[in-house]
């Protein structure tokens, strides 16, 4: 069981929302696994569906908006390989947010067996559209702590 | 010995650029193999190069000039496979020039034995900056019919 | 309306697969539009969909029983460009199936508009565990031919 | 001045390779600069060539000794946005190894005016041709350690 879903069951922890991505042969290397740079990818994917499932269209955040949110920090730890075919679950959650700054972390896990293959975080600066520096509009900050159950 | 090769010898055809890249292992996928869709990402280094061999850097071309040339027609037949680690040369010409199209043809040999791997083709067309169909600048038209040896 | 669709409706062709995929950030480039490379990875899906649907799983078919079957030539011809966010509905047929030869064909449309992005087509050679080339199998070349319509 | 080259100065530090890229258009996110996860790509480009640099393979200790070294953890802090067409230095180092554990560190930084891009690590764990965990060949530690200064 993973940490996302114990705090879950014990109502702790904020909203996580759950993506589900099924690993394309172009993602595969040579070793017979999934290559590691293609699970910030997938963060990517986790994140954007967060933002979906709490009223926000990151689409239309951008286009909208002029609300650009790009990555300052990525980690990912490697916990077992993701192989060809398998369904990969995407957990998200928001781990901090800040007017100028939010910090998401995720869970991928395998969804045959739920065997966590990875766990990761990216941090990110909010700029506007002429790529400056900038804040989040308050009603987002609003719902994205609330999300980060804080 | 190549078809482009060949012409070069024979005093033939008209400018041909030359480019190297190294596989990369990322583009390796579980085959072995390079994965197929990294072809064409080695055949837009092929004639961004050529275009610089000519006199042109496309970066300005879109950055100055507001002139992009999407693909609308990209073809690649596989002869062999490339692998990790190999440095492979990918030769570029212009097949044809006009001024609403632009028509490249490539060849990626591996360069320790210059055996051929694929050849392959691109159409593009061109675009301003409001990404409406354009036509290509006097001047480069001149310069890439030339090249295209017509 | 498509080709594919128009077929369907008139009782012509054979299976038609319809996979969905969501346009990923990753996939975009500075033109804000999808890098043309990776409709060749979303044709991937669609054949392995197609595949699954006529109940064969290309995983298994590499691993159980050492089938592999590489690209040998590929073709894109991009109607319009996908956009950042878009949905993605890629219709994957059979054009022809020899006993060494797989020949398939693709359409990419946009999910909310029906909005023809791109046809393609891509034909495959059948190599063995040891990298030779080789046949498919004949109870998946007789499935492949009736899912043809030939 | 990054801190690599500081070091280097100064007499401090060990071994530290220098690569060179060329961002890809197909790097490129519609953010008008390159996608975060091509950053990995970069640093797997550099770790290659200090190998390399430092008389071993990489290719060819997968091949001949089954020696695989699979990421376990990766960071990247991205300090500044790297634009299509740019030219960047990869500098590599070791950071820290033992038998069964290499720890690499980069800094990516643009050629043109040596701005430092970003900086990142990577943890990597040694598998042999099972995939089971493993150790370097003692040889390899002896050079790895020498070159990483400790």
């Amino acid at each position: 069981v993973s940490a996302l879903q114990e705090n879950a069951r014990n109502g702790k922890g904020g909203v996580v929302s759950e993506s589900r991505v099924r690993v394309r042969y172009a993602e595969t290397d040579q070793m017979g696994v999934v290559y590691h740079a293609n699970h910030f990818i997938w963060f990517e994917i986790g994140r954007v569906d967060l933002m979906r499932q709490l009223g926000f269209t990151y689409r239309d955040m951008e286009r909208d908006h002029g609300c650009f949110i790009p990555v300052v920090d990525a980690r990912c730890r490697y916990k077992a390989p993701a192989h060809y075919d398998d369904e990969i679950i995407v957990r998200t959650h928001l781990r901090n947010v800040r007017e100028s700054m939010i910090h998401f972390g995720y869970e991928l896990v395998r969804a045959s067996d739920d065997q966590v293959l990875a766990e990761g975080e990216t941090m990110h600066m909010i700029l506007d559209a002429k790529m400056k520096a900038s804040s989040l509009p308050p009603n987002i900050v609003k719902v994205f702590r609330e999300a980060a159950g804080k």
